[in-house]
């Protein structure tokens, strides 16, 4: 037998910076004219986000080509969307010299992102999250994705934007649903990694809720850092990154039996009193889990999974998790508040069937 | 303003292996149970592989999950075809662990090797090439791709295999259409970089048309060498990894203008000689064309264009050309036979858009 090693070369070290500020929508495209001229910008936004005004401020007196998904939010976080979306792109010539502009909220966001990663074997991206979700979470980090008929981030890729822009004003045009379900994976962040930003969110609640700009900006900091210095050890979630899913392996779930009627941050408010029950049951929490769940009844998010989803959808959709090995996921659990479980250098752990099944009995 | 730069670390330079050897088709099932354990192998394959035997061959008596694409061939080469292939993964709860083996010719493997990349991003994939244009040149290097309706390889990505497995023996089961058709790869890897082994087609024509196990071993190879000399130093097509689309850009163009009707190294033989008419029109060329001309009338590829395709039609293809900046591509063009033309570093270079047009004209 003849053989013959193909060398993949080492791919050196990158980084992309974040730029946050309030009121800075309006700058930001004169911004990627200047640092990206010879590149053509296609932007890609949402009929909400427009009527919020933010597709307006972006681009002022520009007119790029635009492509507003339709419907805005989850429903439309499907491959048809990306298909759509690289076919527009097609149509009007765009090359592997694209600049794709996502401004939204984390679908706007995973869609845009994914596109990017697979058109013509990937161009580049710019993240402009607008909403509390996508300027905590999805749009650092660079995992993009979309669904399939079957399940959630069926299809997906990493790809890391060149650049992602915060401007914490455009929360301000959010309803309070949203508003208030994206906080929830800055509360996750300070779980998983920070005890005195939890303490933050105990004393700035009414702050928050009234959406001071201050004080969001100071959350908006504090998420990019925590997920910043976790991702950049793990950026393709091979261990560590895996604790940014703390509360999301049944949040996932709880969203997809749904029917997407639960925002993600709702979902995955539910997922972290979940995993706070998980660990009490394994011995784990020292009562704590009043704590948390006081913090997200004044958010404003559920707690509790909704009576019409049926059980035994939700098990079999945990079942299909995409981190599942053998038909069933490892979770991600806190030893305290600010700090993650890690057993054998593991930060992801075997938990009991039926212990799962048992705490999502109790959580109706 | 505040700035937070996250850093991309490095990835490490890493290798996989090509294994050659006539024959050696029954022996690899056992292999990849001896090498990924721990993975769930997920067969994918056509219809024309499993009628020519080759399916039963590697699979022997395991039963592995096997998706058929059906209708074979470039009709199938489609996103819809990803699609259904990974709701099928999903279907069978087929997690991150899972290996995808790539079965068939080029079509196969950009099918495979595209779902492998965005499946949960990203899932393992090894290539088993059964034609020659899948051993001479698709199953090495990662690229991988799907058509969408408007243009060729619209979609796709670098996804590297784990490992690349020969079987010269399964060529003899193709149709001389196809088997000739996929010889034009190896040509054009004598063309850019090695003019001994385009002499060795010109000795050993009668032999490679018979079908010599010896002579197809030793042409799988070269043409893996070579191929594997580019790709490692240019795994993602910055720049040298170009010259590896001698002859395809006009080549694509023509493919997909015929609906398809060429095969991929029909139209790449096209493509050599529209390349090589260029070259002679720029005063690059030195009497060359002529011999060129005559292997690839010898191996039985047609070296004009079908009178059924439009010529305007071809030429907006080529505008959508995905590397095109501008709406228009660049062109790899011979120095000589073995030496590609570089330009200010560059290994693509401008040809005006009259002069192409003229030689389309000229091709008929």
């Amino acid at each position: 037998m003849v053989r013959l090693d193909v060398k993949i070369p080492q791919v050196e070290a990158g980084s992309y910076t974040i730029y946050i500020e309030a009121g800075s929508l309006c700058a930001i495209w004169e911004r990627l004219e200047a640092d990206y001229p010879n590149l053509q910008k296609f932007v890609v936004t949402d009929a909400n986000v427009a009527a919020a005004g933010h597709l307006a401020t972006l681009i002022g007196k520009n007119s790029p080509q635009v492509y507003s998904i339709d419907p805005p939010g989850e429903a439309s976080k499907h491959i048809d969307t990306v298909i759509a979306i690289i076919e527009e792109l097609e149509k009007a010539f765009f090359g592997r010299d694209t600049l794709i502009v996502a401004l939204g909220g984390g679908t706007v966001g995973d869609i845009a992102g994914f596109a990017a990663a697979i058109f013509k074997r990937g161009v580049k991206v710019v993240q402009i999250p607008t909403t509390t979700v996508a300027q905590a979470d999805s749009s650092v980090g660079g995992k993009t994705g979309v669904d399939s008929s079957i399940s959630k981030n069926a299809f997906g890729a990493f790809w890391q934007p060149e650049a992602v822009f915060i401007d914490v004003k455009t929360l301000l045009t959010l309803d309070d649903r949203q508003y208030c379900a994206g906080l929830i994976e800055g509360v996750k962040h300070a779980l998983i990694a920070d005890s005195e930003y939890f303490e933050f969110y105990e004393k700035n609640v009414d702050a928050i809720k009234n959406r001071d700009l201050d004080v969001l900006g100071e959350i908006a900091l504090k998420n990019c850092q925590i997920k910043a210095s976790v991702v950049e050890k793990d950026p393709t979630e091979k261990n560590l990154r895996r604790i940014l899913n703390y509360g999301h392996t049944i949040g996932h779930a709880v969203e997809t039996a749904s029917g997407f009627e639960l925002l993600h941050g709702e979902s995955v408010a539910i997922g972290i009193i979940a995993a706070g029950m998980i660990e009490e049951e394994m011995g784990l929490a020292t009562g704590r889990l009043g704590r948390i769940e006081q913090i997200l009844r004044k958010l404003g998010v559920p707690v509790r999974i909704p009576a019409e989803i049926d059980k035994k959808q939700l098990i079999n959709i945990v079942k299909r998790d995409k981190k599942a090995v053998n038909q069933w996921p490892k979770f991600v659990l806190l030893e305290d508040i600010g700090k993650v479980l890690c057993k054998n250098g593991q930060w992801a752990v075997d938990v009991p069937r039926d212990l799962v099944e048992k705490i999502l009995t109790d959580l109706y």
